[in-house]
This record gives C-alpha cells, sequence and structure tokens, in this order.
C-alpha cells in the first residue's frame, strides 16, 4: 500500500531506536551526541577575576593608591588589600577578595610606587564576580545535544575529561545493478557510474557517522539475497540501492516480500522516489532505495536522515522546514507530494526558491546547484512564481 | 588605529592568496575546492534510455505487439525493431535506436510473446533521449565550487577519476597564557582550560581543514617570539591565542610591532574582541586572536572564516547575512559594532532573533545556545525587540 509522506515518516522514526550510551574521552567526542545532561561542578569563575588589564582597588576617600604588587592569570595571591592600596591585576587574573574594583589602565596614572585614578570608580567595576557566569549543579548541556564547534568547545572549558554520549549506528550499503561501473573502470556505453555509493558518503561525513560499502551486488537472486542477510545481521542500519522496481531483476523488492522480512514501508506517495521499500529484520532496518541518483538522494534526505539523526540519540532530528517563495513556476501531479529540487536564496529577507533546468528522476547533474527541496504538497498541481511552499534546506538537515 | 569591522575584514580579505592546484583523485577530493571548471565529456545519457520498466514499441496501427527479447540495463544490444514488435526494458536500459516509445508495464497485457496495450501511445513516451541531461562540452560545475555533498557524488556520476583542486593551507595554532591547563590536567583554582584551541579544531573540522597545534606557550618573550618565528615559517596561516592586550605578559602584540611583521590590522572597532592583530610575515598570515574564547570565536567567525575559505579557493568566502527581528532587547554602545550572540529560530518564515544570558566577553558556556551572531551597527546603541538587524547564521558560514 502506498503511503503518504508524513505517515511513511512516522512508520520509520517510530522504527528508529537509540543505542546503548558509551563514556568517551571528550577529545574523540566531536560529532557524537550527549546521553546525558552536562552540569558544571563548579562555579564559573570561582574566584572574583579582573575583566581588564588594570588596577584593583581598596577604595579610599582620595585617588591616590600604592601599588603593592602585580598579578598574572593564573596566580592565586593570599593577600589583605588595605583602604589605599592597589594592585596591578591582568585580564583574568585572580582579583583579592576585598578589592571593591578594578580600573582600566587608560583611566590610571602611574609614578613609581604610585597610582592616580582618573575616573570616577563604582563597587564592582570590570570584576566578574564568583558564579557570575554559571553556579555549581547548573545544567548547560541538554542530553540529545550534538557535539559540534559549538558545543565541543564548551566541554573543555567546563574542564570534563570524559562524557557519555550515544554509540554511533554501523551503517552498511550495498549497491546492486549490472550496469553500474565504479570508479576505477573504464567508461562502456550504456552503462553508468556507481553514484549513490557516493551520495551515502558525503551525506554520512557531514553527520560524522561512519559507513562501509560492500561492493555492488550483481542482479542475481542468490547473491541479492545473501547480500541482505549478511549485512542486516551484521549493520544497524542497512541501505541498498535499485531492485526496487517492477523489472525482472528487482530482486531486493521480491526477497524483502517473501523472506522472514517485515515490511515497514512498501512505496510511499512522493516524486521522485516512490518506490522506496523499508524493511526490519532482527534488528536492523533496510532501506530499499531506488537506483536513480536523484530519487536516491531524495530519499535520503526524506526519511534516511532524520531516522539515522533520531538514531544517533538526537533530539533535533526532524525536518525543519522553512517557509519558500517559488521565484519560478514550479511542476507537479495532484497525485503526490513533490519535492522539486531549488535553489533557494535569501533575498532581501526572504527565502526564493528557483526551480533547476529538470525535475526528471533520471538526471542528477542539476543537484549542484539544489541546495534543498520544495514540497508542492498532494491536491496542489503545478504552480506559479509567487506561490508560498515549505522547502528543506540542506544546510539545515545536514548536521 | 582601530579599523572599522567592513575595512579591517576588506584588509585581510586582500592578503588571502590562494595556493597552488593539484590533480587529486576524485575519491580523496571531498571538502576540497575545484580549480578548474568541470566540462562534460560525453552526452548524458549518451544512448536512448528508458526511463521505466516497459515496453519498447516501434509503432503500428493496432495495439498488439510481438515481443522479441528483454534488454537489461547495461546491454547494448545491436537490434532493429520492426513495424508492430517490441522488446521489454528495464528502467536505465538502453532503448533500441528505432523504437517509438516505451510503454509502462502496468498499461500493457502480455500473453506468450504477445503484448497487448491499453493506453494511448505518443512517440518519445518514457525515453530519456540522448544528451538531455547535459551535452558532451558543455560546463557543469563552476571553479570554486567546495566538493560537498552535492558536488562530491555528481563527480562519480560523470565517471571523472581526477580533479583539479587547490591545495589546502596549512594552518597553525598556537596558545598563549600561563593560567592555561590543557584536558590532561587536575583543575587548579584561578586557572581556566585551554578552549581556543578546540574551537579552531571543531571549525576546521566542519570546514575540512587540518591543522596542527604546536602547544601552549609560557609567557616568556624569548619563548613567544621563537614560536612566531617558527610557525609562521612552517605554516601558511597561524593562528595565535592571547597575548595582545596591553598587559605586562601581552608579548605577541609586543613582538608583532617591534620585529619584522608587518602589520595589517591592530584592534577592530568590534564587540567583543577588538584587540585583534593582524600581521604578515613573508607569505604567511598571523592572527593575534584575543585570548577569551568568546571573543576568539567571534573574530574567528568574522575575519578569519571568510579569509581561510577565500585561500581554500571558494568562490563564496564572504558572509551571507541574513535579515532578522529581534525577539528581544539587546544591548550595543555607539562606539563600537556590537555582534551579539543569539539564538536565531526561524518562525512564521522569519528569523527571530533572542538575546542569550549574558553578552559578556568573559562568558562562553552559553555559545551551545548560540547559532549565529546579531549585528548592532555603530551608532546605533541599545535596541528594543522587533528591531530588524543583519545576522550570520554560523550553519550558513561553516561549510
Amino acid at each position: 500500500m502506498m503511503l503518504n509522506f508524513e505517515v511513511a515518516k512516522e512508520i520509520i522514526l517510530s522504527n528508529a531506536e537509540t543505542l546503548p550510551e558509551m563514556t568517551i574521552s571528550v577529545n574523540e567526542s566531536f560529532g557524537f551526541v550527549l546521553s546525558e545532561d552536562i552540569i558544571t561542578d563548579r562555579d564559573f569563575p570561582d574566584t572574583k577575576k579582573s575583566a581588564v588589564d588594570g588596577f584593583a582597588v581598596k577604595l579610599s576617600d582620595g585617588n591616590q593608591y600604592k601599588i603593592v604588587r602585580t598579578i598574572a592569570p593564573g596566580e592565586l595571591v593570599e593577600l589583605r588589600l588595605e583602604k589605599g592600596e592597589t594592585v596591578f591585576v591582568m585580564t583574568g587574573a585572580v582579583v583579592p577578595d576585598d578589592a571593591d574594583a578594578v580600573v582600566r589602565v587608560e583611566d590610571c596614572e602611574v609614578k613609581g610606587d604610585w597610582l592616580t585614578v582618573h575616573c570616577s570608580v563604582r563597587i564592582g567595576d570590570n570584576i566578574n564576580q564568583v558564579g557570575e557566569e554559571k553556579r555549581a549543579g547548573e545544567k548547560v548541556i541538554e542530553k540529545g545535544s550534538i557535539i559540534d564547534e559549538r558545543v565541543y568547545p564548551v566541554l573543555f572549558y567546563l574542564g570534563l575529561k570524559k562524557v557519555k554520549v550515544f554509540k554511533k549506528p554501523k551503517v552498511g550499503i550495498f549497491t546492486t545493478g549490472d550496469e553500474l561501473l565504479d570508479i576505477g573502470s573504464e567508461y562502456k556505453k550504456g552503462f553508468v557510474f556507481n553514484t549513490n555509493r557516493y551520495i551515502v558518503e558525503s551525506v554520512l561525513r557531514k553527520l560524522n557517522i561512519p559507513f562501509e560499502y560492500y561492493g555492488n551486488v550483481k542482479d542475481d537472486e542468490i547473491a541479492v539475497s545473501r547480500a541482505l542477510k549478511e549485512m542486516s545481521e551484521k549493520y544497524d542500519v542497512l541501505i541498498s540501492s535499485g531492485g526496487i522496481s517492477m523489472g525482472k531483476y528487482d530482486y531486493i523488492k521480491k526477497i524483502l516480500n517473501e523472506e522472514s522480512y517485515e515490511i515497514l514501508v512498501n512505496k510511499t506517495r512522493i516524486k521522485p522516489g516512490s518506490p522506496l521499500m523499508v524493511a526490519k529484520n532482527k534488528k536492523c532496518v533496510i532501506f530499499g532505495m531506488p537506483g536513480y541518483p536523484a530519487a536516491f538522494f531524495t530519499n535520503l534526505v526524506l526519511y534516511f536522515l532524520p531516522y539515522i539523526k533520531k538514531v544517533t540519540g538526537k533530539k533535533d532530528y526532524d525536518h525543519n522546514f522553512v517557509k519558500v517563495e517559488l521565484g519560478s513556476d514550479m511542476h507537479s501531479r495532484e497525485k503526490s507530494d513533490y519535492f522539486n529540487r531549488a535553489n533557494i536564496m535569501l533575498e532581501n529577507g526572504k527565502y526564493i526558491a528557483y526551480d533547476l533546468d529538470s525535475q526528471k528522476t533520471s538526471h542528477f547533474i542539476n543537484f549542484v546547484n539544489c541546495n534543498g527541496l520544495v514540497r508542492i504538497p498532494q491536491g496542489v498541481g503545478n504552480v506559479e512564481k509567487g506561490y508560498i511552499a515549505e522547502a528543506i534546506l540542506f544546510e539545515k538537515e545536514m548536521k
């Protein structure tokens, strides 16, 4: 039974189980997803610190202070300041507990051991107070956050050495199709070069998820059956390409239907790429993807991406649709959700989506100019320039 | 002399020189930037192909056709169809030259060797024509494109084995500050953990640019001078952290000013992080960055990112400012461009930017909730909810 996009996605997501957690060194954690909330174990800062290069003063009636010493960052000085005394403190240096304020060097004059302050000083000026950034025990990062370019350095900043993260899934892929050539081969007329293997590779590189390529399995029922069985026992997620149409050699469809696989999805009402099959063997979820690269890429973005992000434990795993205005007419048909590849540009603060030269499933080269998919929902049909649609932006999804 | 943001960026960008090109295997090209236009060397497709599983027919007056054989994808069959003959062709299979159209299996009935067609057939139906996707000699990818998740698979699709790309720069980094602890160390009161090293690491991982960390150089003039000299001779780009303020141990500033370095930028009129120094030694550009992680991160995004993207040869190297509406009041002062860290959300198709709990330069933890920087330009001062500003979105820049 052909499923609607949202229904198929829901079924697939309900089969996405996160893997067990593990403890790893913060050094190795880039790209993993936290399986614990991160709580500070001390105040930030845990001593009063100077926000500037300047003089920490214990306020007196006049504007003259005696300079008693210098404190560099990292120095912990046990020192009582008397009224009218000052110490030179560098940015980030610990300020003596009983200093009232720090005065910037720009606002002072030094003669020998004596400082003259040329500005008005309020208590607390230029001092970072204990715990002002965070108090010990506060939650600072939520479980389910990906350790990206913001979170990764903060883990070091907090002084953590190890963190708990979700294990990453093992993703396997095989391709089918006797017409496929791989990169080492000379071109032969009528053949096509293996592309889907590299679509998976690059998308998973973006997501920091490793994968293994099993090879291209020849169009032979026994070989395909064996590949499906072996790999679905070895990997958490399996992606195959081709073999799910109505052709004589479309063995993946045949085998998933006939052998002991649980079928989750068989065709979805989208274009391009309706003949997707998703099945399960014990714990492995198998994505039987269509062979045309445009259809393969589209299904990867629509179904596999939210699925694999949920498996990795990411709290924001679902699509972030953005509102776009069409900059050109777009084709669709009423009976499917059309996901038209588009070049989506920000113009005066609005996303404008331009159609590409072709939306044919058999064409793929124009993906180089495609940064998102515009959804024209079922029942709408062709739409004109100015139509407001929802779109998936790759830059928002592949992270 | 303190420079305005745009002026400083312009000076830095004018010192960004791309490196020589090299030829590499397509397999290794992910994350590189093309130094050549990519031109197709043949038609796509280069034979007529079937878009569906169906029957390639040579039209006759009736709706009965004699099935003469099956053609699988990759098979090149020398065959002349006579009027009233048909062959079964799978999706992607080569269609005999003299076939008029392909009829979907769903629209046919087969009895023995005979096919009955149950729909009207027009010439060209379901056939992908020679060269319809691209003609031999057409430009398909522009020089300066990054080989990302769209371009990478297309290179394989085109059957390329090698491509010309710009060499990647060698980026070196060292940190300064005796108060810095690295991840192996036990925490000591008053100290801070090295964070900037990991900011660079994660941002460069996003950009697929390798870097080497030299270590933390102690606050000693000779040691800092040696590190600057050694590393600026070894790397194309050098990043240092700390040592550029007005404190006694701010040796980087002192050395860049006194020794034979050409100063390009000395302080920029931005917050946070105005004390940036950019200098040059022969071919190496040195970014002397402020030590506070928030200031370091901001300068990395504002100046280093467009610089390094230009060095790698990327045609779109400059910032993509997006228009945002403030969802909360924001602080700034008239004399600087303020780059407030913000959480920027898409709401009803508009970007709404929310202030974070603190904008203090000495605070860094809230970067985990920061996905962009909102620019409040010089001369504006504090702004209120509803104000329309420009913002830098990390997801748009770090790719």
